[in-house]
């Protein structure tokens, strides 16, 4: 069988990846996919000072038409991240006839419809499984093995950056600007963090994650977003305390008054599997009637799992090049989304140490209909941090009541108002 | 899209499971795939005692050739188990020109060869992702996903029955027929459950995932296995002791000396991801230099986990129906297993309490090169228990040394002895 030829777009890390895999892994690739996988062209912008593409038998540019206007070329993969040019480009090598795989979250997220419609027009394949967790394969699982499914909620932990943050402030006792550092030394964050620890990458991801498994259009701001920078090491003792551990999760819920889609640091049950994911692991909890409560952990980023993704989806591409494309968004109806829902909340005020504090607190909070089920006040000087744990209450009443008590002269900074999730238990 | 045509042999648990999700799923289905799935035939041996079967509009019989030799079925799903008649008739369903969807690990453990074999020639597909860990989408993540890994070590908790038992043991300091009696009573055990708890089954399922992920012909025979009936409560109150627990593990390494194959009940430690697998469930845990290390965890039986196993591989055959059909067998050489390991292993000897009970074992472990690095002894009535936790030792010295002291007569029960294992840190 002949050769299925592949062009580069951007090789970074995870490009570099990618040219290694196929390089070592050729004779076990042509026996188990019962063809050759071969790079063609590769067009990088700054090519002439990467060494790794000098001397290749492909083809080098910082042009990119190289690859997207190359006859040879059956399979474009697009590893140059960002919205533009990559939405152009991915859309020229669908016109121009080509199959791609993307590692392109941002682009899913926000110009996904777009794409699988010229996908579906121009009978072409686009493999994504990449753009979401790395190697963890949960992209095909929800779309080709989970096929008959009705997810009722996913729960994942989708930021290796935030839980290899978390993960060091729960088992180190460490602030959070202490863990950040460490994670930047490490290679796990960005210099400038905040897309990673705002909770948005997160999003972008469940967003793709939401769509397949719920046949809905769901984009990025669909999702409520709260990221990870306001939690402190007392959270995480506290936390422990309860039985809990913290985790930056992505949810989707699907209930009988609507969709419910968030990013947020969430109280979980420290026996739940999703507490046994740390450092910079990535996650996905499912719960489905047909399969049941099923989670898959490993490296959700990286240049080498990152590239087996990308590998997985070209491989698939090699066995089904003339079959039918993979239908990806299955309804392009807009998800309906909750407007309101209810939690039990954990509360962290931080206050001076005066006599009625917390008169005042809880009266605010029984005037929303927030009851407390438990309280606790560390001896120490002010200001000083009180937690509250509620019983189920309404998050919009929740938001209101923080708006008058976060106003008051008593309270030092922002409340710190962080969800019980029980993945499974719905 | 034409219908895609599906012919049941088996209509069990199940089968009954499948027919109800195509059922219910019917929409669902169609949009994410592109074209109906539809069942035709159903053969099934009580099929007018089966009430889930009547008034349906697909033909019944108690014939099998209703299905083999229907020219409308495109799919043959094998559901009966067993080797015979399944092989003859899943050969001839080859041979008529049908995919064959099994979940038949039996069949494929001891003729998987043959079936790969016939399958490539009739150039038409196996789906087999049924028949390890129901749910748990294992061989095709194998197969499909990490097609370019090279894996080193893989752990599985593989047979849901044992790990019921073994967790429930653990946590309610339970003896093993209590925990087997409850397991009987849910419906997890069967009324004689040797195939189960000797290990032969996770040993089959280890033998079709190691020929994946190895490419080398794998069978049931070139696996080491040990079950679970000898452990008593108090091994896991001393693997607790030690910061471990217990679990059935099956292990695949590929090492310098050779593969090592085996099922046997293992320590690993309390931390560890495979450690928080409980209860009935499943799961796999693979390293592998390129996607990290990974572990699934879910449903590996069921009526419904494992009819979305054998949907997924349906809705995998209407996509590609005209593709080039997976390779299974990437390798046709026989796998070469070392024929030794080195292991650390926890001993425990039943002996009477006299003086010298321990020099006498001790001397003998020393003659073998089994040093020692601890040991407990509890206060108690005749006979009693001690416990060893070895160093590092050669296994073929631990049977030499256990062989000579299980014939002393203080010894009053053949001496348990379990390995550790440390997945992930090879």
């Amino acid at each position: 069988m002949k050769d299925l030829k592949i062009g580069l777009l951007g090789a970074g890390t995870v490009g570099g990846g990618l040219i290694e895999l196929l390089e070592n892994r050729q004779q076990a690739l042509q026996k188990r996919i019962g063809r050759n996988l071969r790079i063609v062209a590769v067009a990088d912008r700054s090519y002439a000072r990467k060494a790794f593409l000098q001397g290749k038998s492909f083809k080098v540019s910082d042009d990119a038409s190289i690859v997207l206007e190359n006859p040879e070329v059956d399979v474009v993969v697009e590893l140059i991240g960002g919205l533009d040019p990559s939405r152009q480009w991915v859309l020229q090598a669908l016109a121009n006839g080509k199959h791609v795989v993307t590692a392109n979250k941002a682009l899913l997220a926000n110009h996904g419809q777009e794409i699988f419609e010229e996908a579906r027009k121009a009978r072409k394949e686009i493999g994504l499984e990449a753009a979401v967790a790395g190697a963890l394969p949960v992209i095909r699982n929800l779309r080709r093995v989970w096929i008959g499914s009705e997810i009722q909620e996913m729960f994942g932990i989708l930021n290796g950056t935030c839980n290899f943050i978390i993960t060091r402030m729960q088992k180190e006792d460490m602030p959070y600007e202490q863990a950040l550092a460490i994670a930047q030394e490490k290679g796990f964050a960005e210099a400038d963090p905040t897309f990673d620890v705002s909770g948005r990458d997160a999003a972008q991801k469940l967003a793709i994650l939401s769509s397949l498994a719920f046949d809905h259009l769901v984009q990025e701001t669909d999702i409520r977003v709260e990221g990870i920078t306001e939690l402190s090491p007392l959270d995480h003792a506290m936390a422990m305390r309860m039985g809990r551990v913290i985790r930056l999760l992505a949810v989707a819920k699907r209930k009988s008054d609507g969709y419910h889609l968030r990013v947020h640091p969430a109280l979980i049950d420290a026996n739940h599997l999703l507490s046994s994911v740390e450092e910079e692991n990535n996650a996905l909890f499912t719960n489905d009637p047909y399969s049941g409560p099923t989670m898959i952990v490993g490296r959700g980023a990286g240049a080498h799992p990152t590239a087996s993704a990308v590998l997985g989806d070209i491989a698939a591409i090699a066995r089904s090049e003339d079959g039918s494309p993979e239908v990806w968004l299955s309804g392009t109806e807009k998800l309906q989304c909750a407007t309101d829902a209810w939690y039990r909340f954990y509360l962290r005020f931080r206050t001076l140490d005066r006599a009625g504090v917390l008169a005042s607190i809880s009266r605010v909070l029984a005037d929303h209909d927030i009851s407390i089920a438990s309280m606790h006040q560390e001896e120490g000087s002010e200001p000083v941090d009180v937690v509250i744990l509620t019983h189920d209450a309404r998050e919009s009443n929740l938001a209101h009541a923080l708006e008058l008590i976060n106003k008051m002269d008593i309270i030092r900074a922002p409340t710190v108002a962080l969800r019980l999730e029980e993945p499974g238990r719905d």
